[in-house]
């Protein structure tokens, strides 16, 4: 007498965790030093010495009721303010308080401007190939259909023609994810201004918003000469869903926000309804202690230094060595096309090495691979040569 | 173009944010000292100073990738472990990590539980008026019909006549909340094992099952005299939802816990299925340096003789007074009987004395009003004249 769809949904087979558990088993029989999990999106750098001190500092002189007390629905002001004018120092934006709600990390985030903007089962959010596997299920939580548009290919930015195609009057939103997960490719501003064109184009045909919601987990972790455009300067139906997993290494402590300009059309409502739509997902509010922290080390990051030194050793090795990738502009993945045409069967001849990689069909793009450089840089060094090894099988 | 439901919900009217502001308006006129604010339910007595020092210790000590890190869905194995423990402790249960669901707080322990059990907009979830006003927002999140049962207001245990009336064959679960907010009052073991009698009889004649969900996170705040059944014990569908809010004064934490027993018939089933609920409400994980503190400090409670005191003093007071009221067992409320037959009324007339007070029309029981006790005594003690001012304005 369980729900159907989630009990089917329960009983999907998840590649990743096949991997996960494959990982587990082979460090058992061989030792975890022989094992290579470039598998997995964790952080491997700590959280900026700040961040935990603060926490500390409160803990030893703040009133503890007030420290672990409910915190409002959309959010601590202060910390919602901390927030804003950071990104106004950042982007020379202009937001308050106002602008922001924050969220439990950016799986809420998406989750709350799903909710928010879905009406009903033919309602469509789009989102470009290859993506985060999880969006479908938010898509199916909100009652949607999550309807994929692939890249080019060749650089991984949005192919307009088939984005085109592909929206129609039943488009509540475009999803986009840059930096991305699992390509690592940063959208260039001549990328974000031709989407904002065409749907400013397509918001006059259809007679209503389309919204673009910008997934920006990422945003922080760039590398030399990318730059990551602030998408609202670009298209005034914008929503922003941030997540300081990745930036402050805490991805345990569930702290995100959305950002709702004030020039968007429904603004008025937009937070309002943030509140509502949080609500029917059970939501109260983002965990306290941490949010108050953040709101203080909102500046920081952690040191991302070691995930450009690790694309660089990793992306000009795996490139020498012959492999086809695209150079990633952030994150700390890199996508390069599988050896032979088959993904799932390029993973399992990986594992012969121990080298645990995910297939690009987990990401609705078949044929490439995942491959995560979140990891201690020697593991990068050790597992080169395997590669070398995994090339030249195909030779 | 946003969701018009969501919309809709947006623009409901509070009655308890009302409240909430007309209390802040006054204190700026008259002074916080002067305003009597008894419509809140957070808790005013601190966490126990162990639950602080293990988190600073953690911070000092531990590795803060490792602290900080997600954690599985369904929570940190020796976590689970330590609810399990705990609960075998208390109940003399025979739990394992298996049987312990880890949330964010009570609320996404229901919304989890709610997205489970319901398949279309046709099921039914009962609960029992008077009952917390959010039970309403879960329902239509997870897009079932919330039944709501007027309780047996003479001692607000469950009307059993009119339950049996409720029950049909759409119906998935009974919510029953013990300690109750807003009455205080706690289920007997009477009203426990009548429940479970009514409804393994209802299975038999459905042919299917049907839940008990028991929303209990005001489990540990019990007074003298009082018992909290644990309700598995009795009926073997039963889910309980849990939260460290009340008993460990953290609610800006986000803590909690869902208790799935293996006697349940769709058990095998359960926590897989509660993995992709939480997915398809876009939960990933739930606050990592809590959690792990929790598991330290399963068995401790803050100090809870604060509330018992304030229940003695408020409740006698109030008797004598000549207010109607049943006296709770446990939580921070009283539920008296408003003075006339509209508790708006009566609650607009006590805010002439600065007495802030919630009418039971919020929680679908007019004609009552709630009061929070959970705040320093002395506020108590200098109310009681403005209540006794009150009563003598209806003589």
């Amino acid at each position: 007498m369980l729900s159907k769809e989630v009990l089917e949904l329960s009983k999907q087979h998840s590649v990743i965790r096949d991997i996960f558990e494959f990982g587990m088993q082979r460090a058992k029989e061989v030792g975890p030093e022989n094992v290579f999990d470039f598998s997995i999106g964790n952080p491997s750098v700590p959280a900026p010495k700040e961040v935990d001190e603060t926490a500390i500092r409160y803990l030893q002189t703040l009133d503890p009721v007030e420290i672990h007390g409910y915190t409002s629905n959309a959010g601590i002001t202060e910390v919602r303010k901390a927030v804003a004018d950071s990104l106004n120092r950042r982007f020379g934006t202009h937001y308050t308080e106002n602008n922001i709600f924050m969220t439990i990390g950016a799986a809420a985030a998406l989750g709350i401007c799903f909710r928010t903007l879905v009406d009903g089962p033919e309602d469509e959010i789009i989102t470009i190939a290859p993506y985060f596997p999880e969006y479908q299920a938010y898509a199916q939580g909100a009652g949607c259909k999550l309807v994929t548009v692939l890249a080019d290919t060749s650089d991984f930015q949005i192919n307009f023609e088939k984005l085109e195609e592909a929206v129609n009057e039943h488009t509540k939103a475009v999803l986009i994810n840059s930096p991305n997960n699992p390509t690592g490719v940063v959208y260039s501003e001549e990328t974000i201004q031709k989407l904002a064109d065409l749907l400013e184009a397509k918001q006059k045909e259809y007679g209503h918003s389309i919204y673009i919601i910008t997934d920006e987990p990422y945003r922080e972790i760039v590398y030399d000469g990318f730059e990551v455009p602030h998408v609202p300067k670009y298209y005034k139906n914008t929503l922003v869903g941030y997540s300081f997993s990745k930036s402050l290494s805490l991805p345990g402590e569930r702290v995100g926000y959305i950002v709702a300009p004030t020039e968007a059309e429904d603004f008025e409502n937009l937070i309002p309804c943030f509140i509502a739509a949080g609500r029917l997902l059970s939501y109260v509010s983002v965990p306290s202690l941490y949010q108050k922290v953040i709101g203080e080390c909102v500046d920081l990051t952690s040191d991302i230094s070691i995930y450009q030194k690790n694309k660089d050793l990793f992306y000009n090795a795996l490139i020498d060595m012959g492999y086809e990738c695209v150079e990633p502009g952030g994150a700390f993945y890199l996508f390069p096309k599988a050896l032979e045409e088959d993904a799932n069967a390029f993973c399992e001849r990986a594992k012969k090495y121990d080298l645990l990689i995910v297939p690009g069909d987990s990401f609705g793009c078949p044929g490439y691979v995942r491959v995560s450089y979140c990891v201690p840089t020697e593991r990068i060094e050790q597992a080169l040569p395997l590669f070398k090894k995994l090339r030249d099988e195909y030779k």
